[in-house]
């Protein structure tokens, strides 16, 4: 792993590394924060997936979550959203292809050959980033909008790899909205029924671990009505008693002034979660 | 004044304007940060000065400050570092022109045209801010680097004016070393005597006001020995007997995640003083 940036931050230090990733096929940049308390023991982790356009920048420049994570003693970790550089497939928008990664594995060209983030955020990077760096073993997921969606699918496709999830502003039902519809179709083809696999709302009906679902949701957010409709995980949730918290923000945004607002709250439930 | 941006955060606003500055001859941007407290009544101002390169956006969405307004009560107001746009006057390399004010009136064509950010920043815009909003007439100041400078001559310069004054990593002498002296032989012109009214370290010689300043200086700060220089500003004050509490930082740098890291003390201290 190369290091690129090296940053003294609240006692403790925000790093952003470049690697070689398997599941990629490619070099990808991962920012790790490493609270005061890494110099001295082992610590859980609070994997971070960012939205649609970010990069492993956004969050750790803007969300002041590392305030929260010395605090709590969490190491923060945050991938990019898509692979890139030469030879990954692109498309035009920002919703597909570089920097809209969806967090799936595609299985369709021209796709397949480097989008694999689900693979790469649930076990290449919690592997790599334990073997590397003073973690226990502790996991714990959040993401914000796209990576709301990737936090809530990588905690229900894995029972028992997560401590806790959260989700700010998630795309709760991929399959029924504009962005994942057009995500769906490149990376996974036609087969509408393959997509459920990657659809939290489908997925909550057949978990195996009632692990409770924290969702902070904006309702100013300008994405509300038509990408994020949370009210489709409230109704997922109450029919397969699938706990779930799920807090309207009257006046909040699709914004990172958003997640700062409520980064707190979510890394204190997930550091007492952590802790158990 | 209009409102471009209008974003809910930590229970208050962070608004970004347009408007039309005199000082400025021409149309400027400025962010302002209302904590829930302005919804019903008056509250002291911070104006926060940025660095070079920067705009009105870098603090807002980088430092985390608005955390600590919300709990201490006070309205930030971080305007942009320079007159932008057609008709300005610019020049190669980010440390002149564009981005790059240097919070002085400048003297020399072209810039004493629209370059007069200290005019803008000490008089025109707290009038502005005091007629447009919940302000109460109770100032205090901050800023990084090029803004740190800003920030302790606007409060040396205008005693009475400030209940308090800090810096992060502040240009202390610009007149001795290579940023400001390429910025104040273009603005200022060649008379070195005339640039000693926009340098911290002269002005604390014959300050009326024993304002006492507060520095935070990263220790791994890239710009530490060549720019900043924070042992002149030392001597200076102690020289003068003027009061300073300058904090080294070991670790930190010149970036946000330093100004994050202690932005929370920073608006602790100017909270105090405000109070009285």
């Amino acid at each position: 792993m190369q290091r690129l940036e090296h940053r003294a931050c609240f006692g403790g230090w925000q790093d952003v590394y470049r690697f070689e990733s398997a599941a990629l096929r490619g070099a990808t940049n991962v920012a790790v924060y490493l609270p005061p308390q890494a110099a001295s023991r082992k610590l859980p982790v609070l994997y971070w997936l960012s939205g649609l356009t970010c990069s492993e920048q956004n969050f750790i420049t803007k969300a002041g979550a590392q305030r929260y994570a010395a605090e709590h003693g969490l190491i923060l970790v945050a991938p990019d959203t898509s692979p890139r550089g030469e030879g990954v497939a692109d498309a035009d928008g920002y919703d597909l292809g570089v920097g809209a990664g969806f967090y799936v594995d595609a299985t369709q060209a021209p796709w397949a050959a480097h989008y694999r983030m689900y693979e790469y955020v649930t076990r290449e990077l919690p592997a790599l980033i334990e073997a590397e760096f003073p973690a226990s073993g502790a996991r714990a997921v959040s993401g914000h909008s796209m990576g709301g969606h990737g936090a809530l699918v990588a905690a229900l496709k894995n029972p028992g790899r997560y401590r806790s999830v959260s989700a700010f502003a998630p795309v709760v039902a991929p399959t029924r909205v504009p962005w994942g519809e057009k995500a769906f179709s490149a990376y996974l083809g036609d087969d509408r029924e393959a997509w459920k696999a990657w659809d939290a709302c489908e997925l909550v009906k057949t978990a195996r671990e009632r692990l409770p679902l924290l969702v902070d949701q904006g309702e100013a957010d300008e994405f509300l009505d038509t990408q994020l409709r949370p009210e489709l995980l409230r109704e997922a949730c109450a029919e397969a008693e699938h706990p779930l918290r799920l807090r309207l923000r009257p006046g909040y945004d699709h914004s990172y002034y958003f997640i700062a607002s409520f980064i707190g709250e979510h890394i204190a439930h997930h550091a007492a979660a952590l802790r158990d």
